[in-house]
C-alpha cells in the first residue's frame, strides 16, 4: 500500500514539477559587478583582483577570501562624514559575527569599537588593543568572571539584558567598589522574545531602568535594543528607530531619565542576501525549483541606513530644541559579511532519478551552516560564460543528511575537480563552523596585489592537540 | 490591527495551553538508574561514582563526563559471545560520532575496528594504531588525496557511494598499481535518498555493483547499507536486513555474485534518547507543554539488536545451506551516546510573562546543536528529592535567536550557579560543537576512583593559535 502512495506521489511530483518551475524557476543570478567582480579573458573569475583558481590551487579548499578594500569601504560607509556641526555614529563592532583577529584589529584601527558577549570576546577585544570606551558588553549570559573582568577594564557600557541582571551586576561592582556605566536592552514591538532583552510592552524594560537608576553603583547612560529580525528596507528601520524613541520619551516621562547613549545594536541584512522563506524551502527541497535572489536595489545600504538613522534622531530631539544623544550601532553582518567569500572545489558529481544532479563539495555545512537558512549567490568560476542550464543540489563531505548547502540552484555542467565560490561568507560561517571529520579552512586576506594567510588551516596535529591519550 | 491579531492569539493560547498541559503535560521523568546513577545522602547525583558538583568545581562548565564502564559494557554487549561455532559480528566504530582519541583508541584496543569518512579520520585511525584491515573507509566525498592513502595503507574496505565512484577510485587505484577491496553502499526502502548510496529501486545499486565486478582493480567483497532513519525498535531492524538480504539474493540471481562481507551499517539509536516530532516542537515551543520521554523498555539494546541481525542473516544462509558471509555493523551513537553527559551552570534566571522560566546556562547550541532536534533528559544534581514543579526554557549563551536546548522542560525552581546534567552526550555534541563566543568544554573520563581529562578545555590561547595578526 505504501508502496502505491510512494508512486501516486512520485506520479504527482511528476506532473507538477515542470509545472512550477516554467512559472517559478526562471531566476537569473545577480550581476558579479555587485561585487566588483570581473571575468578575465580567459573566462574566469576574479575576486578582489585575483584570479581564484590559482588562489585556490596555491591554498587549497576550502578557503575563504577576504576582499580587504570592500571591509574598508563598508566601515567606511558606516562612518561616512556626518552632516557638518553634529557627532557621527558611533559604531561598535560585533565580534561574534566574524571573530578573526586580523579582521577585528583592523577595524579598531579605522575607528571602530567592540561589541562584546562573552568573556573570550573581551579578552580578545582587549588583547587587541582596543581602548575600554569603546568596549561595548551584551548579551544574556554574562559569567561572574567576566563581569569582573569588564568593571575592572572600565568599559564603556555593560547593557542589561534583563530585570535579574540588575542586581547580579551591581553586587559584583559593589564587591569590586567601582561605579560602571550601564544601558538596558529592550525589545521592540519587531524584536525577538524569549532570552533576549526586556520588553517594553510587558513594562520589564521601565521596571529595569527605575530599578538600575536606584543603584548606587550605576551610572545608567544607555538605552539600547536591537530589531530582532533583520533590517532590509527603509520602513522596517524607521518603525524600530519610532519604537526606540517612544520608548526614550515614555523613560522621560515616567523617571525623569534621559540616556545620554542611544544604541541601535545591528540585525542591519546583507543586500545580496536573503533568508528562506517557508514557501522557499517547498520550492528547492521538494519541488526542485531554484528561487529568485535577494534584491540588493531596494535593500538598504550602510550609508542609507545610518543617514536615515541619524536623520531620524535629529529629528526627534530637535522637534523640542533637546540636545541629541551620542547614537551608537552594533553591526555585523552587513560588515563583514560581503567581504568575503568562500571557495570550494567539486569533488564529486552524481545524477539523481529526482530531475536534478548532484555535486558533493568538500565544504558543507560544518563551514557554512548558516546557508541552511540563507540563499546566498555561488558561482562557478570558470569558463563563466557557459550557460547555467543544470538543476543541482549542492551537498557536503560529510555523512549528514542534513549535510545540504544549496537545495536547488541553476548552474552549468558540473565536473569534478571545478571550483565554486559562495559569496558573502563574512558573516557566521566561520564562527559557526565545527571541525566535524574535516578541518576548518584558512582566510586568505587580498590587498591588491598582496595575498597573504590571516587565519590559517586548522591540520591534522590541531585537530588532536586537547587531547590526551 | 497587528495589535488587536496579537492580543487575540496570547488570549488565545492562554486558554488553550493550560488545557493541553492538563491532558499531555503529565509527563515522568526516566529513571536515574537507567544511568547506573544513584542520589547520595547529601541529595547530590553521582555520575559514575562521581561526585558531580565537585567535577564541576574542579574542572569548570561546561564539562563532558565519560563514564569508561558503561562505554566499555557497551561495546562488550555489541560483541556479546555469538552463539557457539559461529564467528560473531564484526564492529567497526563509527569516528565521527565522537572523535576522542582516547575513546577511539580504547575501542580499538577492545576489539573494535574504524570506520571513518574523511582524511582526517582515516590518518587518526593510522595514527591510533588501527591495523589497516580493520578499516572501512565510507561517505560521499572522499578526495582523491584520502582515496591514494587509503590505497596505500591497504584498508579492509572501500564502500562505493554511487556510481560514479566505481570509475573515480578504479584509476587511483590503477594508477598506484594496487588491488583494493570494495563494496557497494546501497540504498533500502527505508533509506535516505540524496548523496548517500545506490538506491535498489532505481537500479543503480545493481548498475553499480556490475561495473565494480568489471574493474580488474577490485576485489568486490562488500555489500553495505545504512537504514538511515534511527533504529529503535525490532521491525525497524527486521525489515531493513530483510531489504538487504534480499538484495543479496538479487546479485548472486543477476551477477552470480556472493558478498564475502554484508556491512549493515549504523543507524542504532540510544534508548533514552528520542526524536522531536512535529508535533513535540509545536508542543514545547508554541504551547509551553513538556513531552514524554524516550521509552527505552520497548528500544532495542545493543545485545539484542546484534542476537537479531545475526540469527536473521544465519536463517537466510541456513535456508539453502550457504556459507554465511562476514557480518559487520558500524555503530556510533548507540556505542558512546549514553556513555557520556554534558554538565553545565545556570549563568542566570530570568521570568517571562509566557507562563515559562527562563534559565540561561553557559553552554548552548554552540556545544550541544542536537538538542534543536532530539529529546533528552536533563536533571539538576543537587536536591535531587525537590520537585520538579516549574517548566523551563533553557538557553544557551550565544546571542542567536536559536540558542534553545529545552524549549520546555519540567524542573525544580532553578537559581543561579546550579549544575545541571544533560543525559546522553556522547555523540554528535562534540562533533557539531563550534567555537561561537565561548571556548570548546573539556572531557573528564571516570574510572572507578581515576578520575582523568582525556580533552582538555579550549583556552584563549587555542582561539587565536590559527590567527596571523
Amino acid at each position: 500500500m505504501s508502496g502505491y502512495l510512494r508512486a501516486f506521489k512520485r506520479a504527482t511530483r511528476q506532473a507538477v514539477v515542470p509545472v512550477v518551475r516554467r512559472i517559478l524557476g526562471k531566476t537569473e543570478d545577480l550581476p558579479i559587478a555587485l561585487w566588483g567582480m570581473r571575468i578575465d579573458t580567459d573566462g574566469r573569475l576574479r575576486y578582489a583582483g585575483q584570479d581564484v583558481v590559482s588562489l585556490a590551487e596555491r591554498h587549497g579548499t576550502p578557503l575563504h577570501l577576504l576582499d580587504v578594500e570592500r571591509l574598508d569601504a563598508n566601515l567606511a560607509a558606516f562612518l561616512d562624514p556626518p552632516e557638518k556641526g553634529r557627532p557621527g555614529v558611533e559604531l561598535y563592532y560585533s565580534f561574534k559575527t566574524q571573530p578573526l583577529p586580523w579582521i577585528i584589529k583592523r577595524l579598531i584601527a579605522r575607528g571602530a569599537g567592540a561589541e562584546v558577549i562573552s568573556e573570550y570576546e573581551l579578552r580578545l577585544a582587549l588583547h587587541l588593543g582596543t581602548p575600554a570606551e569603546k568596549i561595548i558588553y551584551n548579551g544574556p549570559g554574562k559569567s561572574d568572571a567576566s563581569i569582573r573582568m569588564a568593571v575592572e577594564a572600565g568599559i564603556l557600557l555593560f547593557n542589561l539584558n534583563h530585570f535579574e541582571e540588575v542586581d547580579r551586576v551591581a553586587s559584583i561592582a559593589r564587591a569590586l567598589g567601582r561605579r560602571i556605566r550601564v544601558g538596558v536592552r529592550v525589545v521592540t514591538s519587531s524584536g525577538w522574545s524569549s532570552q533576549f532583552g526586556c520588553s517594553i510592552a510587558s513594562g520589564e524594560a521601565m521596571a529595569t531602568f527605575e530599578r538600575a537608576l536606584a543603584v548606587p553603583e550605576f551610572d545608567v547612560i544607555g538605552l539600547h535594543s536591537h530589531r530582532g529580525r533583520h533590517i532590509h528596507y527603509s520602513y522596517e528601520l524607521a518603525g524600530f528607530v519610532d519604537d526606540v524613541l517612544s520608548f526614550a520619551d515614555e523613560l522621560r516621562r515616567r523617571l525623569n531619565f534621559e540616556p545620554k547613549i542611544l544604541d541601535f545594536g545591528g540585525s542591519l541584512g546583507i543586500p545580496t542576501v536573503r533568508g528562506f522563506t517557508p514557501v522557499d524551502q517547498r520550492l528547492v527541497e521538494t519541488l526542485h525549483t531554484p528561487v529568485a535572489p535577494a534584491d540588493p536595489a531596494s535593500s538598504l545600504s550602510p550609508a542609507a541606513y545610518v543617514r536615515q538613522l541619524m536623520a531620524a534622531v535629529h529629528a526627534h530631539y530637535g522637534a523640542r530644541s533637546a540636545s541629541v544623544p551620542r547614537v551608537a550601532i552594533e553591526p555585523g553582518r552587513a560588515l563583514t559579511g560581503n567581504a568575503q567569500v568562500l571557495v570550494a572545489r567539486v569533488i564529486a558529481t552524481r545524477t539523481s532519478g529526482e530531475g536534478l544532479a548532484y555535486a558533493i563539495l568538500d565544504g558543507g555545512v560544518n563551514i557554512a551552516g548558516i546557508l541552511r537558512h540563507q540563499l546566498h549567490q555561488v558561482y562557478r568560476v570558470t569558463e563563466c560564460g557557459s550557460p547555467r542550464d543544470t538543476l543541482y543540489r549542492l551537498v557536503g563531505p560529510i555523512c549528514q543528511p542534513g549535510d545540504v548547502l544549496f537545495p536547488c540552484v541553476r548552474l552549468p555542467r558540473l565536473s569534478a575537480g571545478d571550483v565554486l565560490m559562495v559569496m558573502d561568507s563574512g558573516a557566521y560561517f566561520e564562527p559557526d563552523s565545527t571541525s566535524f571529520s574535516f578541518q576548518r579552512p584558512a582566510t586568505v586576506a587580498i590587498e591588491g596585489e598582496h595575498v597573504h594567510v590571516i587565519r590559517r588551516a586548522e591540520t591534522f596535529e590541531d585537530m588532536i592537540d586537547r587531547d590526551i591519550f
